[in-house]
């Protein structure tokens, strides 16, 4: 297993065809992924519409990227549910199938009575009871919540708690955590926009829905910073911006799904109710891919939604 | 089944033991209740710590309510999960345990994408493949989210959409939903505090939390309203305000656990990660209940985490 | 002056002609309102522009109103400013002009140090220093703040406290207040779309955008209401529905400047950054106001930016 | 006058002494201030109490700092009202009695007609008639209102808009403002916490409340980040950070006047409504400073709040 963590790690889409989960595009896209120094992936994540699948679908996606990822790739698997027995039990289970670290998200449904104390209570608990290491995430924009610094801080020293994954955007915060948390606790950006910031604060790296079609490039800001050469960072990052803003953060799964196939990877279609990208902002994609430049398309993708096209070597 | 819908439902707590549901529990509430002139009940709602149940504890839950309740009562289960195939799958299974209605809330943790549109399909889709009529759910107080107006207004017509139970606690929306709404499009208050002013605009019912520990209360202003006693009406209304804004409001689902064991039904500890109400807020509780001079007590309740306490006849 | 207030009043628009204020036409429109049954006038409210105009405008908006109303005529003068002093010196110069209640707005400026103590401790000091009683001001939607229940009811005694005008459509707050403020603290409400539901509750009156161009019909709701034609009343607030939202809550200040030209006051363009409406707003203001079929026009008005058009008589 | 901006302006407190305006006060800050490589002044912003100030002490404020700074510092002055026309008056004055540069806040009250297009009209409008080139000021926290990107964008090019001083905290905002702006357009960061990284992606600078009591620390942050000394500069902002998302952001205008006072200079009270904070968030307050090993005090304060006596002669 792996004692600590840090670099880029895509948080994955699901590929579905006709609705169904697909294992054979998911594995196509991992076999890609592969030729890049990713540091492993994330599945059922935010991105991956955990939230629309059943369990036996989420084991099926763990399975399929353990088995389609090199070795020495650490997997971590989105598992907190709304109750902690359920987050438990779901965890355990995504160890038995291969993940290496579990992602919990803050219950968010009782929104009110999700206090620091409550949330404190309820990651030890996961944390004493789960067979593998967990991530503490915090992502305001779909959990309407946040995770209070008080309860992070006072669950850095729990063995089984590695780190958090925070999304929330919020550099200020970061900042307080990387003074405030041991040296290894591990702090990963989940917003691509500020990547390269959290990295000049010290954040270990990032798991990011961009690292899905901008895979080597936010792979080359980790690298860059960490080899002193901000200038390139920074412009990467800067190339970067608007394509996250307007993918990630306004088109959603749906438009980070439609990117995937222009550069070359399995996107396909959401599971509904989300609803596949019209035409207009397919266009919108097209020109933002084009003027980031965008490479990272480790050879020609056969066939799908924009096969033949002209993205293709 | 039931051609329309009227009157007071209490939006049902779950009763767990030990951690686990209660169908005793559960069975000896219902029995309680059945002494008093509500319409029927609605099994996992917000109220009901649904998200925090699996599939099968969920039918258990409505085979049980619809085994204590006496025939004449409407079954409403909230069936709605965050995936289209997911709300249609467990809604025809809700319906096969025996539920009427099904009441389906607004998938939310993807809030960008549920445009007005998205959600119109949604509903759409979810009515045409469910063997029950379905009640749209707006609960922006735990989703985060709005349901538009225009979606709710284009949908008033489809065969299968019966109404809205509509918890936002907005009377402005109300009105003009009564305005634009065919009049046989059932349009149920879900915010206790503005049970009056909506019935007096024309709301049908309402399902509530607060009828848990007040449901004979909540029942007469329903049958005052009716009968043209307005003043009577308003006074309950009034009477019941601070208990509703604290309990159901602030404390939420512990608060209503605990408001019903001091009434005299059978509350119990929520489920993780929430947690039972602490002293002080007990306290309160207890005070507000004295001060409001709630009965509905039908009959002393045997035994319980307040047995042999002061609320006993 | 003034034992109490009840009844509507309507929040004026201030006239401004070329940029500047027009006494002319505001003595008009007071002429115009003087043949309907209202209550008294608002003068420099949200509706008003206020916080556009200086304080020698302000003082002559006063001034003209109260020389332009009948005796019987309550006037109700915005005042608030950000600072304490700045409140009570302006409040005594509205009262040397004619003012007979000061509407306080709360402080906004620095929404984090508004405590309800704070605010307490801002309204007792203004309230001691006023030479005429004050109305307090809740308007989160301008103001991004929410007067605390706390910080009204522990006010509802001073002496030179008069009343609340509540903005915020929040009908459960009305229902607390109504329930824990003595028989004559004065509760206006200031949102046209729960007039009706406000005036149920106990509401003494209202203070309205809608009453700008609805003069007629709001006082309606309110004579229906105490005469107890509660079916009447009903209807013309269904009517005013679509009208208030639309115009006062999405339109703003320009879309009630458009109305009142549409109905025969003399609105005029709004005070920059303000804008005029654009062609397509109008269409659905004249849509709305023909929809609505308003009335309360008292006679042709000969000139205007819309004069010889289709609604004169 | 000047032709760019660039590095740190503290956001000066306003000194009052027994509730007026101290000039004597403002100028011996100043004073102090002067011994810090501080490249000038912001008088009258947020933190500057300018909203519970009139006219006649506003300009004295600016002319005070004017006439107390050395020659080679830029005085900015907060100059926006909420109208065209009072921001353009007041700014001209403003230009009379020594400012350089206006910082024009985006006017707040009607939040729902400030669009886009209405802000570019408003800023347009306001820079053609400005003696003194402008800066932009979005600060959300108070206004309750983001200045879109796309206004920002589209004002870049005008002669006389200088820049922008952003209080978001939002460094994903500032990357897209970096990549799509001239390099000519000033980028000054009003979020104390992430001026680090502020300045790492290309902001010029900052104006700060933070540099009221860390004035010596965050110029050595600007001037580490300059001198490649990354290390250096990311350290202090650690040592900042809690101290800024403290006092600045949780205590507000009291927090900072309680600080200065602590640290040398002059804080004095707050005006009402605000008021000075109590000894238990003086005692936070103080052992925040002494954590943060606060320097930049040039030289001992003789007398005082917390020493001897209140304010020195």
């Amino acid at each position: 297993m792996s004692a600590s963590i840090s670099g880029i790690f895509p948080a994955l889409t699901t590929p579905f065809e006709k609705g169904d989960l697909s294992e054979s595009q998911l594995k196509s896209n991992i076999e890609r992924f592969e030729k890049i120094r990713l540091s492993g992936y994330l599945v059922l994540g935010s991105t991956g519409e955990s939230v629309l699948m059943n369990d036996g679908e989420r084991l099926k996606a763990i399975e399929t990227v353990r088995a389609s990822a090199s070795e020495g790739k650490t997997i971590i698997a989105g598992t907190g549910m709304q109750s902690t027995r359920g987050t438990i039990e779901f965890t355990n289970l995504a160890a038995g199938v291969g993940a290496d670290y579990a992602l919990v998200i803050t219950p968010y449904y009782f929104k009110k009575q999700m206090t620091a104390q409550t949330l404190e209570n309820y990651y030890c608990e996961v944390a004493e009871k789960s067979r593998i290491p967990i991530l503490m995430y915090n992502v305001p924009k779909f959990t309407g919540l946040d995770l209070p610094i008080k309860a992070i801080i006072s669950l850095t020293d729990h063995p089984n708690i590695a780190g958090l994954k925070d999304s929330s955007g919020n550099i200020a915060l970061l900042t307080e955590l990387k003074k405030s948390c041991p040296t290894d606790f591990v702090i990963l950006q989940g917003a691509g926009s500020v990547l390269f910031s959290s990295l000049m604060l010290g954040a270990q790296g990032g798991i990011l829905a961009l690292s899905n079609f901008a895979p080597a490039e936010t792979v080359e800001i980790f690298q860059m910073v960490n080899a002193g050469d901000l200038e390139r960072a920074r412009e990467i990052q800067m190339r970067l911006i608007t394509l996250n803003e307007k993918i990630v953060n306004t088109f959603g799964v749906p438009g980070i799904k439609c990117a995937l196939d222009l550069v070359g990877f399995f996107g396909g279609d959401p599971r509904p109710p989300l609803q596949a990208v019209d035409a207009e902002i397919k266009g919108t994609i097209e020109h933002l891919i084009e003027d980031a430049g965008l490479r990272g398309r480790p050879g020609p993708r056969p066939t799908g939604r924009f096969k033949a096209s002209k993205d293709e070597a």
